[in-house]
């Protein structure tokens, strides 16, 4: 698996924060799809740092070069790579982490497995950054999903302890609504306490996290399978591959523990001919396969690791205790940041469950 | 990945509940481990129904046949394929279920993915039956983590709403107290409350769930990956494999979203001249690799599916609703039994793990 | 991979020449396929021991027995799992090896590579005795690819310096008498010629081997791929599995290399409204792709190591030369035995290129 | 598999002919090594065109760019990728094959198999210009591997009739004198006269093949499997990737046939108290796993397809026959250049066989 994923639609992704470019090669595309490049384009913004006075000021552009398996305006079927050349780059911010290792990152633990080779500038090959080409894959998955009526939407279910109202209603217009908020939350009187939380958060050079909720509509009964294929373990996979990722449940999650079994079940009932559920909690999958409902999951996403006040670490090259502050421009909450990154990634899991069962008959 | 798993340590599931046998092939086990059968026996026993008045009376000692891989007491190096012939088998009481489709069980997908041919009896391959094979295969993995060790224990955290006692200490002694239990929980008052809560389901021909809470310790600093190697995406992938799993957390999980930035990032010192971090809401895992503290999960359980309430459903051959109330030989709560198959399935995880990065050398 | 191969349809293969049983899983294969057991069976028995005074004393029926995915006399898509259990064993001839090392066999490469704890007798898992369950799996495919009209068909091309004559004619009543024939070769004359140098390797106590050509007819265009995906790579990569095979090469193979480039291309015609070509130098494959015509490859076949002709060797444990010789009941060739098990491999691979590309909408 | 393959260490290859660029990823490499530009370099410019007048006057530098995994002067350990700009493109050469497929090239299978939308340009993804990356990842892995004295040699067996002398010597020199030469022939005679072949060809606008022989020295016993992961199986899986080849052989390949078994197995003897064979007809594999004696294959490489002599086609858009006569600079022979790519190609399977089984603490 390695840096790479995927078994009909695989990809494989490369790059470092700070290194000459951050990429992904994707294997396995159908040939003859157009590119909506608009579209790949907003959700990279979405993604991109600086696009908001709550986000880091470090402002790049993502522009990506496609190089190959992209020809005439339309996929090839052969494998397309797309490289996103870094720029804006400031690596003298950096050069403290050379030695010391900054908590919540992946400095220690990557020191270690790379034996002290590995990158170290910005976090390196660790760098939320390289979600920027898993973004760029996932929109071309999601274009691909869209023109067969699959739709992923995602908003923010809470920033610390402030949550957005229940029920969320998935036509096509609230979808598209959400797919284009910069910070997705239905009740606007949250929203509004969630940035303050998060304007909060900056003002004292701290951070917060929050809980993202995914909606995955219209995938057809059928799609998993049990055990190592279950669309549970095919989407946790992916999902934690996402830097931040602490915690992922499937319909009712953690709550439906609290539940007796009457009301756990969702009861089947029989609506315009099509085999339905009266209720969710089981998240559009059962047995590990689809279910028909919308497929539902919830992801805990850590406060962000980097932040202007001084913590306690150790001085590897020295192996003795010290504090470190890291400066450098940070979001003082990447929730909003990860939402693209995460509905390309279930993306390319489902037309990776689609392309396998189907194969190429299905476009 | 189909029924099959793992990248250095592979294993290929098959069986269904009421067809001739469940089992498994091991690829890729050391040459020349010899088997204790006794510490496998002892986690098949926890594994296997009827162990308990709170358990299903279906009784079944879960025998497994070795049939390869294993010659004069040892591993070969080569497949070890195991049988569990299923016995004690009572077709009838599932017979409703060949057109009533049961609420929360795969029923309904399996007959869509498999187009009415997988085998419906008791769930088929769909079983948890499945689980016993797995936890073969898992005490197998076990045995050999301890040998460098490395050792597994989980504890039920909650049933329903009924939580234990915080703070789990983690010496060997703790260990092999909790793993031995049946029903491992800290607190006996706990205890007791868990086990009234599950009586009276019982009573109530109702059902409920809970959450498991699992320690691997002693894994050194160093394996797994960023992304799509990371030990989150490894371990979710194969725990929500598991039947009955709608959620997982590492470290703090979803109530890390809670904390300050300042609060979440566990801290690093040295301890005895080796790094380690003063708390441990990262769970072990950082940047997708071990960080040398203990791995820490927490496994959403949810309540039986099969339970002797009558429940709305669809009559698939006459396609129209119906109701069902599935008869039978059930558990309350399946969460106990779900244990060995937890702590096995991470230890087939975390030994592919070290295999893939230290190769035969590392034996 | 180790002893699992396929993307879609998968299979792994388990079991010692003198263990309990051999084996196989097979996962990926479409439900509600009905076995032709009677197919499968003429498969199995032409591969069996036995058969001819020609070949080995040792007499198995090969009878499977299938524990899993198939219920009702069809596949249920889930996993099939067959063993076939070892019976007419006979380990005191093979006692002599334990130490002493067979020239052409497995048995020092085995010592090495398990640590001297793999199963010795008979050859264990390196055993031919394997490519049972292999020619099961691949009946299975055979049959399946049967009924969209694509078959496959070996002939033995030559056997020691013996050659069969050209111009094989791939008409559906050919196809079906080399099926049956236990030695298909189209001369008559040839076909005695060849059976007279096994016969008299056999008087010798030595042993020959020989060239299979293999046919797959009705292959469309557009299977396989550039590079890793290449027919060629997936076919060669599944014939090398078979013990004794030493090379592989596609339409005109080797002799391609003695041709000018105009007389090795192969040129395009309209033949009925279709594209084929005039010649078939490439073997039906260009650029790793189908192109319509039929697939045809030769396998090399080693002569059968075992031989009652005292050979210099080694004692491993006492690390001095000996000499040994290899008593036993052995075939003096090989090849007509093998021809199964590369028409079933062949099988399998071609079956997992068409699912891979079309899903399950193909069946 | 797709354009990715591999375990351990896995490559993803992309890129078009007449496209941006041509790349490969490289995941799985350890981190620390040195990259010996220079020594990559030699193995590129072998591969590259234009190098002598017996080649094509396409004349490309094929200078490589790293964009990730590499840091100061060192590998990271993370995803190595390398790009290759395409430079000196004359694109209106390949005009006509627009529609008209050109006999023994990929031409018309892919364009059924990418339904017509894959950059047909010079062959787009199917060409042999994909070497060029391959050809950069196998020299870091020859160099890897030559700093555990373990050595990759390939020679010229033979061009069209004519063949090089028997007898290759593995001393350190030879290897060496032949890794330097583009045209790698031991007999001065038997060079000159494979010469005058391809000059002949070149005069006549036709073009020849031939056949490779490739040593890889020094590999300890023990690697590879039996079955699927067997040293031919992996070995002939890459080399099958590569344009060109039509059929590989092991050892004596083909040729043991024709010997009885007393002759065609290797005898054991103890040398300097190592373990090894008299003979190498297994070509330093049995039972798939090496056994210390040097591995031994030959590869087919069949004449270039593209010749500036009149064929007949088909016309695709127009569907019906038509003359192609394929203008452009190609070689009369591309043997001589494909040494480089099978020399890397051999390196990266044996490198992923030696990381798998003894992960990286083989470094």
């Amino acid at each position: 698996m390695s840096s790479i994923i995927g078994n009909k639609l695989k990809i494989s992704l490369f790059g470092e924060s700070h290194g000459e470019a951050a990429g992904i090669v994707i294997d396995g595309l159908p040939p003859g799809i157009e590119l909506n490049l608009e579209y790949i384009d907003e959700h990279m913004k979405r993604r991109a740092p600086g696009q908001s006075v709550l986000s880091t000021p470090r402002r790049e552009e993502d522009k990506y070069s496609i190089v190959s398996g992209y020809f005439q305006g339309k996929t090839t079927g052969t494998p397309l790579c797309a490289l996103i050349y870094n720029e804006n780059i400031n690596s003298k911010d950096y050069n403290e982490i050379k030695s010391k290792i900054r908590p919540g990152h992946g400095d220690y633990t990557g020191f270690i497995k790379y034996k002290g080779f590995n990158d170290f500038r910005g976090g390196g090959h660790f760098s939320g950054r390289l979600t920027a080409p898993l973004t760029f894959a996932g929109a071309i998955a999601m274009q691909i999903l869209q023109s067969k009526k699959i739709y992923i939407v995602s908003r923010i279910k809470s920033i610390k302890d402030i949550s957005d109202d229940d029920g969320i209603n998935l036509h096509e217009n609230e979808i598209n609504r959400l797919t284009k908020m910069n910070f997705p939350v239905l009740s606007s009187d949250k929203l509004k306490l969630m940035q303050e939380k998060i304007s909060e958060a900056k003002e004292n050079n701290n951070s917060v996290g929050g809980v993202i909720e995914t909606y995955i509509v219209n995938v057809p009964a059928g799609y998993g399978g049990p055990f190592f294929d279950s669309v549970e373990s095919k989407l946790s996979h992916m999902i934690f591959s996402i830097p931040a990722v602490k915690g992922i449940e499937f319909g009712a999650g953690f709550d439906i523990t609290k539940l007796t079994g009457n009301n756990a079940n969702d009861e089947f009932i029989i609506t315009n001919n099509k085999i339905t559920t009266t209720t969710n909690n089981n998240g559009g999958i059962l047995g590990g396969i689809t279910n028909g409902m919308p497929i539902v999951f919830r992801t805990a996403i850590k406060p962000t690791s980097s932040i202007g006040i001084s913590q306690h670490t150790v001085d590897l090259h020295e192996m003795k205790e010290t504090e470190i502050n890291v400066a450098g421009r940070h979001d003082p909450c990447i929730v909003p940041r990860v939402i693209p990154a995460i509905n390309g990634a279930a993306a390319l899991v489902i037309l990776d469950l689609i392309l396998e069962r189907d194969g190429e008959l299905w476009i």
